[in-house]
């Protein structure tokens, strides 16, 4: 998926998560795609892709070893156990890539995206607004506040040429338009393609993001998951937009964790089938999910954005010089 | 506030609230301002502000009467006990005025604005993001998401004529040219207001708006200060999104809600005094509110929206040409 993001003039991330253990035979996998077929203008000793991370629960030095055979054109740092651990991990990946790593951080709040820049001099920070699929802030603004008063006060602070990528509710166009609009660089979207061909997610999954509407209505940010799931090593202040399943409900209407890890457990041996409205299998998805509709490929997707947006550009553009 | 609007080419909206006992004497001075100082173009019959209500407590024989007198341009009709509720509201006020006031209906999931389009059919629809201060959906999705996503609905529909105006996190040029990409055809702001020279607010609340920062971890949706003020009316889908102070911190650590009322009527004793973080007085604010600075007119403000709206989109749509 990365690569083929690559490929399509965009820029993928390989997700690490919190296990690094695979992280090498995954990144040797993309440089054997990428040799297939070759992206112009690429650097051929670094690899054209980025790697992201689950701070709090990935191992430095492993991650590092995994990097020094193929050296990712950048990593992705979100959700560290503290803001500070990002300093080590930082000037080690520059040291170990001899700065031909890109750190990217993601932040939700401005007070976060001060820190890190400060300490960290990012190449860019990622700005993930509460509408955003998956882990994220229990307690954030959505893009659309949060995105002006980060640029606003990192000019203040002098380190307002870090560009700022938007992420959070966008997926497609007008979204992406929306967020230069509020001044990013750029935009990441990760739900649109969660309907992409090269997806590496479940059918039911999948489905499950083609089969919602009404987006707000539809998801909300909870725990719910993460301890169904296991995944609860997250630190306090993070929780994961999914949509709502029969999982949420009835642990909203009072069921016992146990009793729901059981009907959760159950619902695995279902496979594709455990998903869905009166499912139990999570399935992570930002608000936007109601506007993904088509699984599309990667290079589809990523034109069908650009196009879109530089349409959406052009045409508010005219119509506010008439005014 | 809403004349002043007006003057400065905006569109204000008096908010009757739940309350209509005063507003014919409201209107009449609004009139009053207006003869004063004529708007240019504007229909003599017609008032050319409109009226806000908080549909579920306000009496609608009351409110129509009130509205026969001086029929306001527009009303904007929101969280009505039940969406057919509008239905009435809706023909009575276009019979008692002859049309000529105009129906905004605002709305926050997709369903909600499909339903009041076809059973209503309002003249605008305000669609409501999560970001908004004050009363609006305990669940839904930002402007990003939310807009765009109603918008298709509608032409799906066919209902894709009806303007759509964004509310929710709007406080400035950026917000405004952003949703303006969404797809709006134009923005409310609420927040922004309440740090006017018009705005007919305690020192004390607007102090709060001037000081906050970080407004995604400065405000939160909650039901806190409706239990604190006794607005316990509102229909159970909705709350609040408000600055976060001692009131809220007490009541999310357990303490009972008789003592922090009690605590509550003792602040309110302080005036102005009583606002601020460790405060106990309920300032409703959106997320936007850490983009908020500085108290300036209602004329200066739309003037510099406006502005900076236009300068973002022409500066994208040049970034955009490029490409």
């Amino acid at each position: 998926m990365a690569v083929a993001v690559a490929q399509a003039g965009g820029f993928g991330f390989l997700a690490a998560g919190t296990d690094v253990r695979g992280l090498k035979a995954e990144l040797r996998k993309a440089r054997d795609l990428v040799q297939r077929t070759p992206i112009k203008g690429s650097d051929p000793d670094v690899l054209p892709i980025g790697v992201g991370f689950n701070n709090w629960g990935v191992d430095l030095t492993t991650a590092l070893e995994a990097m020094k055979e193929q050296i990712p054109a950048a990593v992705w740092f979100f959700a560290p156990k503290r803001n500070k651990d990002l300093i080590e991990w930082t000037s080690k990946i520059r040291v170990s890539s001899s700065g031909r790593t890109k750190v990217w951080i993601q932040i939700g709040t401005v007070a976060d995206a001060i820190e890190v820049a400060k300490t960290c001099s990012p190449d860019v920070l990622v700005v993930q607004g509460a509408d955003a699929g998956g882990h994220g802030l229990v307690q954030g603004a959505g893009i659309v506040s949060l995105l002006p008063e980060v640029a606003d006060a990192l000019k203040e602070a002098e380190m307002g040429s870090i560009p700022l990528i938007a992420a959070g509710g966008i997926v497609e166009g007008r979204g992406t338009a929306a967020c230069l609009a509020l001044g990013a660089s750029g935009v990441v979207m990760g739900t649109r393609f969660l309907a992409s061909k090269e997806a590496n997610i479940a059918k039911g999954y999948q489905d499950d993001v083609l089969r919602t509407r009404d987006g707000g209505l539809s998801t909300a940010r909870t725990n719910v998951y993460d301890t169904l799931r296991g995944t609860t090593g997250w630190p306090g202040r993070y929780n994961g937009r999914g949509i709502l399943n029969q999982s949420f409900w009835d642990a909203h209407n009072g069921k016992s964790t146990d009793e729901n890890k059981r009907l959760y457990n159950e619902a695995l041996q279902k496979g594709d089938e455990g998903w869905g409205e009166d499912g139990r299998l999570t399935a992570y998805a930002g608000s936007g999910v109601g506007l993904v509709k088509e699984v599309k490929s990667a290079h589809e997707i990523i034109e069908e954005v650009r196009g879109n947006a530089l349409e959406v550009m052009s045409k508010i553009s005219k119509a506010g010089s008439k005014l």
